[in-house]
């Protein structure tokens, strides 16, 4: 990934993170990512250290139109060729500026310069196209680095992609929720033993409140991938209550599946996570098929006005509590009239903890028609992680609360 | 970075962007940044490329008490020592577990080997300690993976990064919001040509719906530093309506710090952004000095029961329609009871788009006292960045809408 905004902080990201899970599921082996700085000298120095050392290159970012990106230029010059304009690229620059009503600049045709060498790969949804370079089982493939732009041509040029892609990768992955890494790692001690002697490769992926168990072997030994199923029953076993599914999905994707599947309904009364577990619900498309919808009661008068929590609990037993996380759990499932609901009340940090409550302290709730359950969390002393946090404690009390089949 | 979860794309590395947002700060230029497969083998032709090859080099990832983690032995391979149990370090991870009063496995004694060669650094948030290595001016540091872990290390440890920095940086930000890269480009392309003269440093570093343009010398000239205020003062008169601040703030944080000087509040009724306008809000410490509330009326019902939005407009015009948004507007800010209320409606995707609707077609609409301004934006085709630049859009609308002074 090109670019100094990323080496400065700016930008975070998330390119890579797409591509490399499209990759993992093309059984591609990710061996190596560099983030480097927009520079000729750079993008050079870094094709001359990993060109033909692996199958497949991929460059993103450095290719829109201004003049601070310079990756075209420098793959021209490494391969020893000009940059030449595309006629059909051209068209296709000038047919976008045309479609969103807005002229078409000069500076716009640089686009279509492209160094001699390269097949170019079609941006449907922007004006830099991408680029292709072939030789022998070698691929370098260089996109845009806006983020929809480029997964659009990823997604339309897999089949150019020509990689001995490693089909022999068999791999199970477990999802557990509520329990730390070490108590994790001490309940499957001696299975994770036998797991090893039968070298396959066993990691663990932690986070906020979650944790994958990942089993790999890149034999194709039918027999090994075979045992890899029986080691996942025996783990599945050892974990318990803290397994939730043998599938490789997110916390939230379990659970709005859940929910889907026994038509089942969701509302939220947030306070300290402000939004963020809704945001979480809601960024699965079709998410509308469960989540009836969210209150973010940030001020006390809100969550009394709007939520039914009594002035008196607000009063006697503070906003962080089990009484008006209770309240606000069943409040906003009687209000937006869903199966469960769910209040989330805490301190995230970095202000406003006491001694009592110190930051970090958050209330959970989950009610259904006939029963609330609270619990009582000490988190961090971090804001981001806290809410991250909370919301994720909240996602794993619903799956245990409900009667999910 | 180090960690197959990163390169598979189970996680998203945002230790990386954290730790070169401070290095950017302390003026040091950070030239490349890897990911890596968590072996021996990887970790050690990292450190064979790049050990003093730089002043600083920083490690996070693999510390941990799994057996997957072997950047420990990896380091100690690499300069040729051996592990040594660290008694002061010991002691602090059974504080660690006495604190939170969990029992201590004898795995966890492993977490005070070091290579002998470090210096620990203390981690007062979890068990595995950083690491440092000096050897003349150059410095290796390897932290845990656990970001809140990493960044109480990495912030209780600077006085010991040994580095010359590059002091001689010298760097304006102008965010703007509102306007694309190219148009953005056509407006400042005379003045461009000017900064390019002076040999400074022109970045663009767009972002969903904002932008920031970014001067940076390393000259340490007097005279060049104030031709950058010079060059930043005639941008900012180019870029007129757009611009919004010349701070390194983003957009959120600009629009909360300027309710905040007004005493002005604010609350939100979203219904395709699910809670992500208000997760990004509320992700600003002290938010709730501003910030009143959400809801998010994902259902119809519950815009109409709930925020006081007329049936006949749903029935009539559609969830997604200038008459609903700007009920939605007045309505959370006449029930939550603050200065300025927005709303949002739209088809966030995949699913749910019409012909004349598609996906990407959003309103949104921002009420004051006296009046409600409300837009209808045409985004993208992608879930996620429909969401994303919705949120943005929204907060410039009430940047240009709110009397801020």
């Amino acid at each position: 990934t090109i670019g100094d905004e990323l080496l400065i902080g700016q930008v975070l990201d998330t390119n890579f993170n797409w591509l490399a899970k499209q990759l993992a599921g093309l059984g591609i082996n990710v061996v190596e990512k560099r983030t480097i700085r927009d520079t000729q000298e750079a993008i050079k120095l870094t094709l001359e250290e990993t060109w033909k050392k692996t199958d497949l290159l991929i460059f993103t970012g450095g290719l829109g139109p201004t003049k601070d990106d310079v990756t075209k230029s420098a793959i021209a010059d490494f391969f020893g060729v000009k940059l030449v304009r595309n006629q059909e690229v051209l068209e296709h620059v000038k047919a976008i500026f045309a479609s969103i009503n807005k002229p078409f600049l000069e500076v716009n045709a640089y686009q279509a310069d492209l160094p001699a060498n390269v097949i170019p790969l079609k941006n449907e949804l922007g004006t830099a196209p991408g680029m292709l370079i072939q030789d022998g089982r070698f691929s370098l493939i260089s996109m845009p680095g806006v983020p929809y732009e480029m997964e659009k041509i990823f997604e339309d040029n897999l089949h150019l992609i020509n990689v001995n892609s490693d089909s022999n990768v068999f791999q199970r992955t477990i999802l557990t929720s509520g329990i730390g890494e070490s108590a994790l790692m001490k309940i499957i001690e001696k299975k994770e033993k036998e797991i090893e002697d039968d070298r396959v490769n066993l990691s663990y992926l932690p986070s906020y409140g979650t944790a994958r168990l990942r089993l790999t072997t890149y034999s194709g030994n039918k027999i090994l991938n075979s045992r890899i199923n029986e080691h996942v029953e025996d783990l599945i076993k050892l974990i318990g209550k803290f397994y939730v599914v043998d599938e490789d999905l997110s916390l939230e994707e379990y659970v709005y599946l859940s929910l889907k599947k026994n038509g089942f309904t969701l509302s939220v009364a947030e306070s300290c996570t402000g939004g963020y577990l809704s945001s979480l619900i809601t960024s699965i498309p079709g998410s509308s098929a469960v989540f009836r919808g969210g209150i973010v009661p940030y001020s006390n008068d809100i969550k009394i006005n709007e939520v039914s929590v009594d002035e008196s609990n607000v009063n006697d037993f503070g906003a962080v509590s089990q009484q008006v996380v209770e309240q606000l759990a069943s409040g906003v499932r009687e209000k937006f009239d869903s199966t469960y609901g769910i209040g989330i009340s805490g301190i995230a940090g970095p202000g406003g903890g006491t001694k009592e409550k110190p930051v970090g302290t958050v209330w959970i709730a989950i009610a259904g028609k006939e029963r609330v359950e609270s619990k009582l969390f000490h988190f961090s002393k971090n804001r981001s992680v806290n809410i991250k946090r909370t919301a994720y404690a909240a996602l794993n009390m619903l799956r245990i609360f409900a009667d999910f089949s």
